[in-house]
């Protein structure tokens, strides 16, 4: 039995050091230096090359090495019996919280207003809150943090997501109540996970349905977002500014509208970032779980994608 | 019996509004246009002419027009045994801790290098939070406020004041423990009453104290600051930067150092702002309690000088 590690581009080393200090007998394979294939009873990923799991004839379980599976589920090769889990690390859910409310603080207090100013000398104490309604997409485990933590503070808020939910303590609209969401806000949060239900969800049509002057801030994935459509509602001045953490290819390429747009802030992908100090136990306990037939801890529900 | 209005430079109308709708039967007198002075019973004062307030033989209360009374404890031709009352607005003090909150959260996520990396096109995941433990100097009504928000945010806070405090529920440090405090926190908040143990109190030495690396936010006075002592501390690497919203002279003179510095974060004294819907009805409680002989509400005890 060994644990086979695929994220290209990611180096594994501080994962690698957390999980023999809780598993020291553990065989780690990482690739693309994978020797053992029909050893591997266990895959650790990270955007890995998609069919690549199938060379694994052994294979048991999936973990992804974040909160995110979308990378997991959209290869088709993943047998759907195969029992897929996600990290969820209280560091990353602070980390994503703590950027959630600096973007919607920045907006309220207009910090880019008061740069120009200061750049142009400019005194002005006109006018130096916008009122703000919050709309949270997605309230599972980081946009539920982020909605107690935004009311806290005394701010406005109300969920929206694709499943029923009751009792949540906040106003809160599913599936179909999308328009009457958006009418109720003018700060926008996607934290959806991408699915087929969500991907371009941020697109032409639902910008039309926000208020005028409407702040959007995307910490989701890229692929909810169709790119054109926010430049076109931003140049319009239909729609206030935005705060994008994620895009449809990362690194952004260098010819990208964004880099240049006067109303994108810009940050690379670092809203919240995993943590192997927090996340490498957790995959050792699903492990250990595995190896003991108990349920496996945030193991992913295939149909609804997160 | 009438009130005077004493604020030049500033607009009274929406406390007018306010005032009359609380109590229409009382007679307003609005600087400079004060025909019977010897009517005078109230005087509500923001920034007033030193002086000015004994010309009224009949005075029994001043009220500030703010938080603040350091304008009227400077005016040494104030009786000492004229009760001086102040405003406390919960609207203040939300505005006040989302300022701040926003200060700490920008520091934290580094919102000013991933301004310079979107100029530059540049994409670097490495580092994205810099740790803070945040101090606030003046823990009242309003730092007291900061306290508990960035506790619920999860941040380690700390307190330091003048007075001895207990049970606060945060590490507190007074007087002479400055040092002590300056030395578990990189993230330095002033919000302290402006009296004469504190006015000059960022300076020079409180500033060699600091940790390395420790960024300032100054949302009480100019007077705390000595502007030059900071701009040393600044230039020489040893503070990280700067978040300021008052300054010696408001408003900033256009020839100050500060608008250019690439450190300092300027805002025009609107961290707070007194809000008349909320302030106006305090001063007509005050007036109605004067009036019955009853105890005035937010009575600043001058010994303190808050």
């Amino acid at each position: 039995m060994s644990l086979a590690i695929i994220c290209p581009g990611k180096n594994p080393e501080a994962w690698i050091k957390v999980i023999k200090q809780h598993k020291p007998e553990l065989e780690i394979q990482v690739y693309p230096n994978i020797s053992a294939p029909d050893k591997v009873e266990v895959a650790m990923v990270w955007q890995h090359p998609s069919g690549i799991l199938s060379e694994f004839k052994n294979l048991k379980m999936v973990s992804s090495m974040g909160a995110g599976v979308d990378h997991i589920l959209t290869d088709e090769s993943i047998s759907k019996d195969l029992p897929i889990v996600r990290i969820v690390d209280e560091k990353l859910t602070w980390s994503m919280t703590n950027y959630v409310v600096m973007g919607v603080l920045n907006f309220h207090r207009q910090i880019e207003r008061y740069r120009q100013d200061q750049k142009k000398k400019v005194w002005d104490m006109s006018n130096p809150e916008i009122p703000v309604k919050v709309g949270v997409m997605g309230v599972g485990a980081l946009g539920g943090d982020v909605v107690d933590k935004l009311q806290y503070l005394g701010f406005p808020v109300m969920g929206y997501g694709f499943s029923e939910k009751k009792n949540l303590g906040f106003p809160y609209y599913s599936k179909n109540q999308l328009h009457d969401f958006l009418k109720e806000i003018n700060v926008l949060v996607c934290l959806l996970p991408l699915t087929a239900d969500t991907e371009n969800i941020l697109n032409a049509e639902l910008f039309e349905a926000c208020n005028p002057g409407t702040f959007v801030v995307n910490v989701a994935r890229g692929k909810h977002l169709v790119d054109e459509d926010l430049i076109s509602a931003l140049d319009s001045d239909h729609l206030a500014g935005a705060l994008l953490d994620v895009y449809r290819k990362e690194p952004l390429p260098k010819d990208h509208p964004f880099w240049d747009h006067p109303k994108i802030q810009f940050t690379p992908h670092i809203a919240s970032v995993t943590n192997p100090e927090a996340a490498a136990p957790q995959v050792v306990e699903n492990i250990n779980r595995m190896e003991q037939n108990l349920p496996l801890q945030n193991r992913v529900n295939r149909d609804k994608g997160y």
